[in-house]
């Protein structure tokens, strides 16, 4: 089976995967459910079969998830791609549950800070997780070099 | 060489990943070619090299198909990493055909009925893309509480 | 562990990860500085904390650096999952290190030309990438077939 199940790196990853994952597809739908209260519609199709105004432009509080959601995205499949490196690299368990849970709390903080608005948390977040990511990257290249 | 060739679930994940990658690949080259039938360009260094008239905003028909790849990278890259980790944490191959066919089929027809303008179809394909990758979720946190 | 350390084609994994993850990063932080040196905010909570004119649109030198960015990740993203079930399916340390080499440079190269405005070599380099995709997925598939 090739089952990663017994490495303590791999689950502190598969927790990390579980959370990133719910935090993007929250915002997603989010920004529909948003769209939705502001009973507009982006689509004709969409205008017809549920109604709302077709406008051509987001409102700005569909605009705002989205950007939650873009910088969401900007930021956490590198971090999944790099954090799966860093696991099959024999990257060790306690590093991996550190560097990970700083960067799932500082990634849930930036997307309830964009949300709300809050400034400058939401700048705060956005520099940890890039710490963090960071991080992990020279850590890869030290298991890399090391090896 | 630590191959997985021999895991089913892997095989399953490859074939998924390959056909989702064409998705996203399509639907982004299709939003180049759909520009180019619109005779338009974004950049001014396309106008001046390839012709076409300078916009600031995308044509409907190239929006359209982009908000389409949106949704699509929005919903595809976060299953291709969950399968992942149910690949690895030793997910069976059954459960693996049927979620990432499911999965794979809804997007399939999420894409057509973006681009055709179809409702209601498109939005129960993005319901059961996102109830397949809810059960994903699920069954990851299950192999990773009864292990 | 499970280690993928002593994996040839692994390593070339990792390195092309590192890479392709910094130059994301990169033009999604160049998108952020390049927005301050224009001093305008997109979000009312930037404008009163940091200062700058409140915008709806994005000035043209931000909405490049986001069209260069959006066009990494259509195109990465994918990459680098094919490339892990490659890795994973057992593929060839040479043909690894040739194709990842060509398409991240053929990626870098693309990010250099849309953000300097080069024509028609951002188109080149985007064709690069794109044949360096398909290359690897027909690998993938002559993989999964062979065994």
């Amino acid at each position: 089976m090739n089952s990663l199940q017994g490495n303590p790196a791999f689950i502190a990853y598969a927790i990390t995967c579980l959370v990133l994952s719910a935090n993007l597809i929250f915002l997603w739908a989010f920004s529909g459910a948003t769209r939705g209260k502001t009973q507009t519609a982006i689509n004709p199709e969409d205008a017809a079969r549920f109604g709302g105004a077709l406008v051509d432009v987001n409102p700005p509080e569909v605009a705002r998830v989205l950007r939650a959601h873009d910088n969401a995205q900007a930021n956490i499949y590198p971090f999944l791609f790099l954090g799966l490196v860093f696991v099959f690299a024999g990257g060790s368990a306690d590093f991996a549950r550190i560097i990970f849970g700083i960067f799932v709390a500082a990634r849930l903080g930036h997307s309830y800070a964009y949300l709300a608005g809050k400034q400058p948390w939401r700048t705060i977040f956005f520099i940890i997780g890039g710490l963090s990511t960071i991080a992990l990257m020279l850590d890869i290249i030290w298991l890399l070099v090391r090896s």
